[in-house]
């Protein structure tokens, strides 16, 4: 195939993306390559995609990708993070760029030098989260410094959710990704910047300290903490730091509810549970409260100590008037309570997502101690043309088209953190109603503290 | 060196083995060979011990094992765990028993087939916990079956504890075995059996659920299941076993007061840390608890929720006025929890350490349900001669005394579950004190839910 650009991957996160593209390819002039192994999705979206040529593919071996990309300029992957080295490598046999909404992994840096002696680009994490929330950190971030000002705080949060009109479950969430992502969210110990300090923070305890939010025009959220905070005081350049968190929202109401699971162990992914036919998410329960099977209601109220909740917990298909049959015999905690919340979290055909992002930043600038809060929120159309298609798959589309034209100078192993980069990103994406509001008020901390 | 068994290992566990192995060395006309890497220790065990031959060696390569264990009939190792599979290749390679107190290795498993065919016996878990457990439980297990009894319940429980007369600590506990197992101990998620059912607990509800038990004579404890409780089902041969369960025991105060340091994610061992010259404690609980360092007190308050309980940790060297200074500056979570109790919980050269061991069965003989109750307690002479040492060295010891007089038919691969080894066996322990409390009454269960 001889198109300049490939995608992989054409499931439900790629609706926007290949909008884009196919849009893009009518103004220019140029047919595209959309492969996917799925050969039904890839007819489907083949036909209403008029510049697409559908590629059927299957196994994902080393060989595969390379005949698959062959020909290719630009490789743009929607495909698992962890196959992303394989794609890398792939790339680098093609001579061809490559674009993902992934994480930048150790894997994918060992590559560096031989993707810049090539003069390629891999750009990562170009994504929703990561990306917008780089791009539009950066943008205040260079700003700042280039007043000569020093940053003290940068808290930044992000969440993919469902809009208020269709938040019609007590956990005010519908899954608009991945759902694997949703039950394993958190796991491990959050580390982040606290007053110059690091700060630990263990997932049994993630989201029992969730922080109020409240984003003006978008409501009120809850954020946790990810993995490592820490780590982009490095990347965002951000020496001065003293108080650096990345998080993230969910609705009010929400943390308090998963935590029961994650309190209970069922968001457990290590232990392989065997279940007789028709056995049900209340003989699930007694697994992690084995009191549940003999006292019900109340052995869970022991645990959680508060009625509505409780309520709440059971009517997700644990109540023993109305169970939930399992879905499966055989699986890990989290792959049976994935099964539940998928069914009772659906984000139905014309429920609308919510993407929403937050920056808090606090910062001196010629003596003068300011505050900055920048966020967006963006509602989908439905359930397939959703917020998180568009903020996940506009900005690789973005950079495809400059990577097409090319816009781009750097070379080798890149994220979205340079200017040049990140202002025609944030700029064509304002297009498409990603346009942060951003406040800036002088801090009066010193004049509180006198008075 | 051609004596016929070789002790690995000569530190302070070793104590009562070394006791044990030198008399009857004496007796049975022998000498033994000790091997250690410390010289200083090696001088002042061969001195004390008349029929020992120390062997100083440093690499612990296979290479090294090969020509440290050659010529030795019986070898005995109180290396750590993960060093046994290296120790089993070299007593392969030499042709010599190997007698361990570790728990059985998938890595030990692979060299059974071999084991058997050279005609030896590697025997593991013949220490306390594992060990005397199996061992005395096997000897009720056995009975009950000869009788044809259906067991429906099994606990056991075990702890090393401290002495009441010098359990001088809000905790109770002082340290008489490796004390980076106490930090970690129960890390992970515990499995057992309940009412025919798997349960898991996961780790950081494991001491806000410890068991009350009173012990006959020995007093009040608190119990938490260990990892994997289920696989003893089959280790035991309890197929028809509805309550499964081993765990831990602690004195009773210790889960609540040990639960603050899980809750906030101290005993973590993955997540590096790095303090300055100089910093204390303080600064290490500000790592967890962030408004710790500006609220004090009233911070832990806000987790703990319990006066008592909050000074009792304070007094541990966090407290504001009076804090115990750092004793590295890098380190996990666990490694500054580690120096911390080897100061605070030091087992003093006067104090006596006490190991306390309970089992619980409900069982059906004859239509007639019973309750047995079996437990021991022993209580160490000082410091170095400890009932740690005791009951985890004498029967190893034992089980070296029955190879030294070809007494065991078995070859291969084996655990001390045997009537021919584990009989002996408790039969001599109960010379050296380690004598079980067995009680057995009718449980008028029926009657009860009638009346």
């Amino acid at each position: 195939m001889n198109n300049p650009i490939l995608v992989i991957g054409a499931g439900r996160s790629a609706f926007a993306l290949l909008q884009y593209l196919n849009q893009f390819a009518e103004e220019a002039s140029f047919r595209f390559s959309l492969a996917d192994g799925d050969n039904s999705v890839l007819q489907l979206k083949s036909q209403t995609l008029a510049n697409s040529d559908p590629i059927l593919f299957s196994a994902l071996g080393v060989g595969e990708l390379i005949s698959l990309i062959k020909g290719h300029r630009i490789v743009i992957s929607l495909l698992p993070p962890d196959l992303h080295p394989l794609v890398g490598k792939a790339c680098l046999a093609c001579n061809a760029h490559l674009i993902t909404a992934s994480y930048e992994s150790p894997a994918m840096r060992e590559m560096a030098n031989e993707i810049e002696e090539k003069g390629l680009v891999f750009m990562n994490e170009c994504g929703l989260d990561p990306g917008i929330d780089h791009m539009s950190a950066m943008e205040i971030i260079d700003d700042i410094h280039s007043k000569g000002g020093i940053i003290s705080k940068f808290h930044s949060y992000c969440g993919g959710l469902v809009a208020d009109e269709d938040d019609d479950n007590p956990f005010k969430y519908k899954i608009s990704w991945n759902p694997r992502n949703v039950v394993l969210a958190g796991k491990g110990t959050s580390r982040y910047l606290c007053n110059g300090q690091t700060a630990l923070l263990p997932y049994h305890r993630l989201f029992s300290t969730a922080e109020d939010i409240v984003i003006k025009g978008w409501g009120e959220f809850e954020a946790y903490p990810n993995r490592d905070s820490m780590h982009y005081a490095k990347v965002y350049g951000l020496n001065e730091i003293r108080n650096l968190k990345r998080g993230t929202l969910r609705k009010k109401g929400f943390c308090k509810r998963w935590n029961v699971f994650v309190q209970l162990g069922m968001t457990n992914d290590d232990n392989l549970l065997e279940f007789h036919e028709g056995a049900n998410y209340c003989d699930f329960l007694s697994v992690f409260l084995p009191e549940f099977s003999l006292e019900g209601e109340k052995a869970l109220m022991e645990v959680v100590n508060d009625e509505q909740i409780v309520r709440d917990i059971l009517q997700m298909g644990f109540s023993k008037e109305n169970p939930e049959i399992l879905h499966r015999k055989n699986g890990t905690p989290a792959d049976f309570l994935l099964d539940l919340i998928v069914i009772k979290w659906r984000l139905n055909d014309t429920d609308k997502d919510m993407v929403v992002m937050v920056h808090q930043f606090e910062y001196i600038v010629n003596d003068v101690e300011y505050q900055t809060v920048a966020s967006f929120g963006l509602k989908g159309i439905n359930s397939s043309n959703t917020s998180m298609s568009q903020t996940v798959g506009l900005p690789l589309g973005i950079f495809a088209k400059m990577l097409f034209y090319n816009e781009i100078h750097q070379k080798g192993l890149v994220l979205p953190l340079f200017k040049n980069i990140y202002r025609p990103i944030l700029k064509e994406l304002a297009n498409f109603g990603v346009h942060f509001q951003v406040d800036t008020q002088p801090l009066n901390r010193s004049l509180k503290l006198k008075s």
